[in-house]
């Protein structure tokens, strides 16, 4: 059965940044659109802030297996009402993919209840991503680590909950660690978040940091066997 | 050191459920206070939805060590606004005890990121609440279980994430079993949330479970010795 | 690809009691073998105590990828250099049941760290289990929960580790509640304990812990993605 | 009430070899006697492998509260009758501290059910270890983290379950990070595991490692609430 893929992007950078530009054209959501549909079982969609509804609808919504989510300097503008919808879809089995800078938005507070808060710097350090995880799926085929030369710097401490699942754990060249791969359960949906893509540097292009993402929606889509069920009222004992 | 104790109660049904009113003539909280001011390490003040601010200005709030909060029928009209700030000042050290219907509080979804959904029924039942962690502070003094002669049923599966520590768990005459009372690390601050206290029902005069409530605060309370740190910007590398 | 099951078992109690011998005249291993089998994707074999190497030769761990485990009487005659190469091959990979009685075997000390102690009765109670997870893939196909007529009572406090996924709650008739299917990872392998199969009730043919065998076996099978890697010198900085 | 402090330590590179020696001429042992006494609250003993029993009879192992453990090249000649003691006494209540290397003693495994395996380096790296829990009692004291500039490099991934409190990452000037302090729960005893110490460097005298010592030791001390109880038989049932 295909998963059905929806890349949202908050496509401001690439519009007013000439070097940002350069790196992504079409905008992040196309790139990693360009990257993914290499995968047959793979359906996809993009959706941006700018679009009616965030180009979010109710119709997107409820047809999205994976929502993968890149915002950065607009977080403040993406509507509540669209928040609390997608939020509602992961509690009922969507699994979602939070895209570095997401650290801060709105989603990553609502679905995790702590801030996000983190140190950081852009001084185009070197980053080591180490796999904690070498047997877990969403590291299949990566090894040892990923290296990726230039991001920006992230650092602990990280304002989120204890992740059910830590897969990477990050080394900068300025001295820093960061959780950069973690799975948290959301009642039936998943939450993977994933730290490389800063706007300015190549990270989507690097095909290990792709290969997670592939990984990921497999791992995180919704299992398909039951919906989730809200609070009922059950008249009778179960025990009789 | 007093820890200072914000007891907050919705407050509706012992206004206008002669039921009600009969076992809590002054209120939730008044019960709770003076069931609590045996304490003389404990400093409480009680906070109610009508009240201006919900009882709940800034200076009561960041004044608070330890927030009690009973809701019901009326959760739709918590303000937002309050409901942030209260959450920020979780984050930020605060402790916070969800009692009861708080399941399904703006708090709850605002701290955990889930719904509490679970489900329920009221049928006078007996309830056997046992206590799993019988070395753990919150248990002190309580024994191998808590036996609540009835009580409204409150059943699993109950949409919360996976509890950081899992203090009781309850059997109910009907056929159910509940996760009772658990804690959750949200940043810096501690969430309990402890089922008993359905409004029609004497269970803040039963002596262990307030006896948990005292255990609790003493746990929950902030440690004092650092304040959170928002997202900050490092300028320089620490590796240098 | 085929998953490689053995089911081992103490194999005692069927070939000295007769009211057990009634129930699985083969033994509990045949009986869960004959259930297990309708899967064509399962190539199974058996082991038990009394065979040469309680029949768990290299040759049959290695090639092993989800191991079943029952036992009770006789715990202390599994020898440790047995239960140390089983131990092993899980944390490289191969998943593990422990059913039942199993909670005290050395597997389960070995590879929990924890005693597994628990309380007891043998009434017939009534046992309901609880899917507190209705979209885990062991629980496809279950329902809201399993009724099992009557059954060995196990109760709280369970001496284990926080489990990673807590699949089943059970309520007992007797007024015990008990943590009755639940998931730890073993560094690469995954430990799944399910409480019913008292070798004095016919549980094993009942067809919803039937199923929840079958769907455990699949999900904590070897990723197969990669193998374990021992501690390891690395001669040069990975940062050069 | 006083912590009763055991400091077990091994106590075989100080006796051969030169290097060591000089840096701790009495043993790693009377070097973190030396620092953790100025804690009043602390009484302390020590006791060595070459010990009888490895200093370590039952009237030692009952009356402590926290056990120290430094082990490194004679983890095998640690007797298996003295570890099985040793962690029943954990999962009754006791604290203990792995020190470094006891990454991979048999207490390690034992307590842990995994192997602790990790890679590692000599090289004299620079090592900075990160708080990631600023309002924690272990770090009381800390601030952002602690600077080592020569330790033995520890890396990723290391071959345990998931900590219950992740309290320390670090990193390593060659490009390694490793989780170095973290708290597991083993029954009703806390397991603290802590990495700087390698023989070759003075990591035992400086001022903030031993300020995490003696956090750690009052965070992780038995409560005193009650005792731990074995697998009971429940004649009668609790509902009656």
């Amino acid at each position: 059965m295909p998963v059905r893929v929806t890349i949202w992007n908050e496509y401001r950078h690439e519009l007013t940044d000439e070097y940002v530009k350069k790196i992504y054209p079409d905008g992040i959501h196309e790139a990693l659109r360009n990257q993914l549909s290499s995968e047959t079982d793979f359906v996809i969609r993009t959706a941006t802030l700018d679009q009616p509804e965030h180009g979010l609808t109710d119709e997107v919504i409820e047809n999205t297996d994976v929502l993968l989510w890149w915002g950065h300097m607009a977080h403040g503008q993406v509507k509540d009402e669209i928040v609390k919808k997608v939020a509602d879809r992961v509690r009922r089995g969507m699994g979602i993919i939070l895209l570095h800078s997401a650290h801060a938005s709105k989603l990553m507070q609502v679905l995790t209840g702590c801030s996000g808060s983190l140190s950081w710097r852009e001084q185009n350090e070197k980053q080591i991503m180490w796999n904690m995880k070498p047997t877990h799926p969403i590291t299949e085929g990566i090894g040892e680590y990923i290296l990726i030369e230039h991001e920006e710097t992230y650092g602990e401490p990280f304002g989120i909950p204890n992740p059910d699942e830590l897969i990477f754990i990050s080394w900068f060249s300025g001295g820093n660690v960061f959780r950069s791969g973690w799975v948290k359960n959301i009642e039936n949906g998943k939450l993977f978040y994933f730290q490389p893509g800063h706007e300015t540097f190549p990270s989507y292009k690097n095909p290990q940091v792709i290969r997670v993402l592939k990984n990921a929606i497999r791992y995180i889509k919704p299992s398909g066997y039951t919906e989730h069920v809200d609070s009922i009222w059950q008249k009778e004992p179960v025990n009789r």
